[in-house]
C-alpha cells in the first residue's frame, strides 16, 4: 500500500521539483512608450537629448506605477498618452506641428486586444486630449473612426474637453512651419528636406497583470500637411493595433505604415506564421519597410517587448514587473 | 553516341509530353465585382432582383471587355467603379445614402498590388467619381488618404470633376433616411432595424493578363451617419487591399472589417500561413467575422476568385479568360 501511494504521488513531486527550479519568474506586466522616430543625431546638444530622456522616463514611471497598482492596460495607455499629449516636446496635443494653414489637426487611436474593441479620431482641431476622445468613440459608439467637425460634435456629447486651436501652438513648431514654407517656395518640393520637423508622434503599448494587451497612438501628423491628409496613427491596423498576440504602436512615414498594414502585420505574422514578437517586428521594420521609414514598439502576451526602428533614432522607454527599466534614443550595441 | 544523345534529350521529351497533356489552360485574366452585401430576400419582386443582376452584368461586361483588350488591372478597376458610381442603384456616387444632415459623404480607395501604391479619400461631398480622386491621390501625391474639404481642394488641383452635393440625391435613399430618423426618434436607437437601407457599396478586383492585381471600393457609407463617421472602404487593409498575393474588396458593417483588418488578413494568411485564396477568404468571413457582417470579393495571382459572405445575399459577378461568367445574389448550392 505504502509503495503504491509513493508511486501515485511521484508525478506531483516531479511537478513540485520543477516549479522550485531557479527559473526567472514570468512577467506580470510590461509597458513600452515611444515619442517618435527620425533622424536624431548623437551630436545634438546633450541637454536636449537629456530632456527627451527625462520626458520618456516620466511617462514610463507613470505607467509603471499604475501597472504595479493593478490598473488595466487600457487605463494605462490612456493616462500615459494624456501626459505625453500635455508635453510640448512631443508632436501630439500641446506641441503638435502646424499644417499648411498654420493650424493643428490631431489624430489618435486606441485598441483593447482583449475585446478587439477600438476607437479613433482623425483631423480634430479643438480636442485637448485626442486619445480620450478615441477611447470615447470605442466605449460609447458603435463606430471605430470619427473625423473632423463631426468628431468634435461628438466630443461635446461625450464630455471630452475642448480648447482653442491656438492652445496647441509652440514657437518651435511655428518656426518649423515657416522653414518648410520657405523651402517649398524656393524648391517647389512638397517634401521637406529636414524630416526632424515632424518628430514626436507618441505611443504606448501595455500588457497588464491580467494578461490584457492594449495600444494607443496620438500625433499631430506632418508639418505643413494639407488637403486633409490623414496618416497611419488613427488607422487601426496601420499605426496602431492590439489583439490576443500583441499590442503595437508605430511612428514614422505614415503612408508606408498604411501601405503595408504594419501594426496588423506584426500580429498576423505571429498568428499565421508562428513568428515570435521579435521576429515579426524585425521583419516588418527591416525587410518590409525602407531604411528611414521609422519604427514601432510592441509587447506580446508573455510580456516580451520589441522596439525596432530603421531611422537613426527613436525616443523609447520600456519597463516590466521583473525590474526592467530602460530609456534610449539611439541603437544600442548588445 | 546516338544512344547517349537520346538519353540526353529524354527530359526535354518528358517536358514536351506534359505540356501537351489536356490540362485546363492557365487563367490569363480574371475579374470580380460586388454591389454590396446585406439581408436581401429571395421573396423580393423578381423585377427588382433582375434589375440588380442586369446592373452587375453590365459592370462585368465592361471590365471583361477591357481585360480581353489588354487593359491594366488598375484601369479596369477605375472604369468599372466609375460606371457603378454613376448607377443610382448602388450606394456610391449617384444614389449614395444620406447622412443625418441630409447630405452625402463618399469614401473610396484603390490599390495596385504590383507596386503597393494606393490612394483613398474619405468624407468627400462634391466629387462625382470618388474612385478617380483616390487614384489621383495615389498617382500624384506622396499621401495615401485625404479627407473632407482638403480632399476637395486637391480634386481641383488634380482636375477631378466636382458636382453639387444634391447631384447624388435619389428618392429611394431619401425615404430611407426619413424612415431611419423616424425610427431613431421613436426608439432612441441609433442602430437601424432595417439594414437594407445601406446596401450598395461597390467594389472591383482584377488580375490582368500581365499578372498584376488591383482592388477598388467606393461607398456612401451608412444611412443617417453622423459625427464624421468613416467606415472601412477608404481604409487600406480594412475594406480594400492588393499585394502580390491577392486583391480584396469588402462590403458590410465597416467597423467589423476595420477591427479585424479583413482585407489585409486575407493576404497575410496566404503569405504567412500558406492558405489558399479560398481558405483565407472563408476563414475571415466565417470564422473571424460574425453572421450578418457582410462579405468580400477577392482574386489571387493565379486568377482564382472567391466571393464569400455571411449575410443573406451579396450582389456579385465574376468572369475570367477561360470563359467563366457568373452573376449571383444569393448563396449557390454546388
Amino acid at each position: 500500500m505504502r509503495f503504491v501511494s509513493i508511486i501515485s504521488v511521484l508525478p506531483l513531486l516531479l511537478i513540485a521539483a520543477c516549479s522550485l527550479a531557479p527559473e526567472a519568474p514570468s512577467i506580470n506586466w510590461a509597458i513600452a512608450v515611444h515619442g517618435g522616430a527620425g533622424t536624431m543625431s548623437r551630436d545634438a546638444p546633450a541637454a536636449q537629448l537629456k530632456a527627451y530622456e527625462d520626458a520618456m522616463t516620466r511617462a514610463l514611471v507613470l505607467g509603471k506605477g499604475m501597472l504595479a497598482d493593478g490598473a488595466s492596460a487600457l487605463d494605462v495607455c490612456e493616462a500615459v498618452m494624456r501626459s505625453m499629449e500635455d508635453n510640448p516636446m512631443f508632436n501630439a496635443g500641446k506641441g503638435a506641428v502646424f499644417n499648411e494653414q498654420g493650424k493643428h489637426e490631431l489624430d489618435a487611436s486606441i485598441m483593447d486586444g482583449s475585446t478587439m474593441r477600438c476607437g479613433a479620431v482623425a483631423g480634430v482641431r479643438t480636442v485637448k486630449h485626442p486619445i480620450s476622445l478615441a477611447r470615447k468613440v470605442m466605449a460609447d459608439t458603435r463606430h471605430v473612426l470619427l473625423s473632423g467637425d463631426g468628431a468634435e460634435k461628438f466630443a461635446d456629447v461625450a464630455g471630452v474637453e475642448r480648447v482653442e486651436n491656438s492652445y496647441f501652438d509652440t514657437e518651435k513648431r511655428r518656426r518649423s512651419l515657416q522653414r518648410l514654407l520657405r523651402e517649398r517656395k524656393r524648391t517647389g518640393s512638397l517634401v521637406p528636406s529636414d524630416q526632424s520637423m515632424d518628430y514626436g508622434t507618441v505611443g504606448c503599448v501595455v500588457r497588464d497583470r491580467d494578461g490584457r494587451l492594449a495600444a494607443a497612438t496620438t500625433t499631430g501628423g506632418m508639418t505643413g500637411k494639407k488637403w486633409g491628409r490623414i496618416g497611419d496613427s488613427p488607422i487601426i491596423g496601420a499605426g496602431n493595433y492590439a489583439d490576443e498576440y500583441a499590442a503595437v504602436s508605430c511612428t514614422g512615414t505614415g503612408e508606408e505604415f498604411i501601405r503595408h498594414s504594419i501594426a496588423r502585420s506584426v500580429t498576423a505574422r505571429m498568428a499565421h506564421g508562428g513568428e515570435t514578437l521579435q521576429q515579426a517586428c524585425s521583419a516588418v521594420i527591416h525587410d518590409v519597410l525602407k531604411q528611414g521609414d521609422g519604427g514601432l514598439i510592441a509587447v506580446d502576451r508573455d510580456g516580451n517587448i520589441a522596439t525596432p526602428f530603421n531611422s537613426s533614432g527613436m525616443y523609447r522607454a520600456m519597463a516590466d514587473s521583473r525590474g526592467r527599466f530602460e530609456v534610449a534614443i539611439f541603437p544600442i550595441e548588445r
